[in-house]
């Protein structure tokens, strides 16, 4: 089976792109954990499967395979990179594309300086459904109740974090200077503390005014990341709750800028950023 | 420019292969940094490129970039994927190719079995030229000459090595078992010693029995590899000299089998073993 593939990022986080209209697509788990690999296949973060939809008022259905093998659910930066695939292929010259995804229906918008803008969902603040335990082991402390942020105890030490959930968990910590923040020693100290049941990303962010922020991000699983979607979706979010920024953020992540909007309350957090194709392949299986 | 290129690995160390035959090719070195990149570019240990020889009895020019864009000297994966490269991009069917590279003239062989074999040049042995001091903070001890091994002291332990260049510093240690051998500590620990002054690769070999070992190989600034080409050589070359091994060896590294051969005394150790081809790609820069 010949596969014809476009190798494309976001801000450094990256995917193999595949069109599965125009050709017969049928992958198992040991194709994609193969052509995942960097030195042995091609090298991805996560593979993107266009197919066709089935579904009433959405233009294509969309897949995606994380390196081992396995389907999830969407994440940002490849949502924007389908939706640029799919204009790039003339599959569709729509600006706005409804798709079909694992977890429901999607909307994208290409805007006219070639930005696309992803609908992430409405945040979530109440601390049981992060999960996030405030009090874990000192049942002294106030009960499980959502607060602006939380004062938790890290290494004999108080630490002030938000916490958000964009579907996954974050605690976000504000920094004077991201770049002497100590990402991988504090990270990991939070994701394996008792107040994150289900583990936790980890935001270090530095507010630079209302309108800007710097953020780097230490992944559950992964360590620190190029770009996290989510993990920027939650450090504005956090900030916006403790009354620091606006509605409207630009965040610079080590692997370029995104541009975050959240209008409070149950609205859908807004993220939109840049994509890059890189070069078009084809592999033999 | 469009380049067209092949992506390529031998042993799991991989390859970015281009034909500057059919194409004309000036890379800089940034664009070269840009194409290495495993997240924003292609992703490569090294680049590979395929240029007309204006030498006499020689048909290629071959030329061999690193990821930081630097031009460098010949590796032997590499030299095994241009030999299957040139002939599957039908720039010659020959089976014996002489190639010209920047340390000189090449001879590649294609065997039946689709194997290439390499000639990786003559074993050093003398301690000052592949430099090793075997007595190094120890003037009370013999002189620094050469021996069938060397023991050195490491963290306070006695530990027995082979000392051998392949045009880069090897250093080899028997252990029982690869898979429990503190590759990482106790290669670190080797590499920092003020016997080999300009660092050195550290070989960790299992003898299975005279025409067979298994070998580990903690690299010079890169850490633990998939497949040392050198590696291989120097540990079969100190397996000979301790009259441990035949003068043909299967050597099975993390990445696969490399057949390694040498005749003793100053003839050239002689490396064979697979490449394969993973996918065809375009890349505009």
């Amino acid at each position: 089976m010949n596969i014809i593939f476009t190798k494309m990022h976001g801000l450094g986080n990256d995917f193999v792109v595949i069109n599965g209209i125009d050709q017969t697509i049928n992958l198992t788990p040991e194709q994609i954990r193969f052509m995942s690999d960097r030195q042995f296949g091609i090298g991805f973060d996560q593979l993107l499967l266009v197919e066709k939809s089935d579904v009433e008022d959405t233009d294509f259905r969309y897949r995606i395979f994380n390196s081992d093998g396995g389907e999830v659910e969407q994440c940002g930066n490849g949502a924007r990179c389908f939706a640029h695939f799919v204009r790039n292929e003339n599959l569709t010259d729509k600006k706005e594309i409804a798709v079909i995804t694992k977890n429901g229906r999607l909307i994208l918008n290409v805007e006219d300086n070639g930005n696309v803008t992803v609908d992430m969902g409405a945040p979530i603040l109440e601390p049981a459904q992060i999960p996030f335990i405030a009090n874990a082991g000192n049942e002294d402390k106030a009960e499980n109740v959502q607060q602006k942020s939380y004062s938790i105890q890290i290494n004999q030490q108080n630490i002030e974090i938000g916490a958000v959930s964009m579907g996954n968990p974050h605690a976000v910590v504000i920094v004077d200077d991201t770049q002497s923040a100590d990402v991988e020693k504090l990270g990991k100290a939070i994701q394996e503390s008792s107040y994150f049941p289900n583990s936790v990303n980890v935001g270090f962010m530095q507010v630079i005014d209302r309108q800007n922020i710097k953020l780097r991000v230490y992944e559950r699983g992964v360590g620190e990341t190029q770009a996290c979607g989510t993990g920027a979706c939650a450090a504005v979010v956090a900030g916006i709750v403790q009354g620091l920024l606006d509605s409207k953020v630009d965040v610079n992540l080590l692997g370029g800028n995104l541009s975050i909007s959240w209008a409070g309350d149950t609205n859908p957090v807004m993220m939109s950023g840049p994509t890059a194709t890189v070069f078009k392949g084809m592999i033999s299986l």
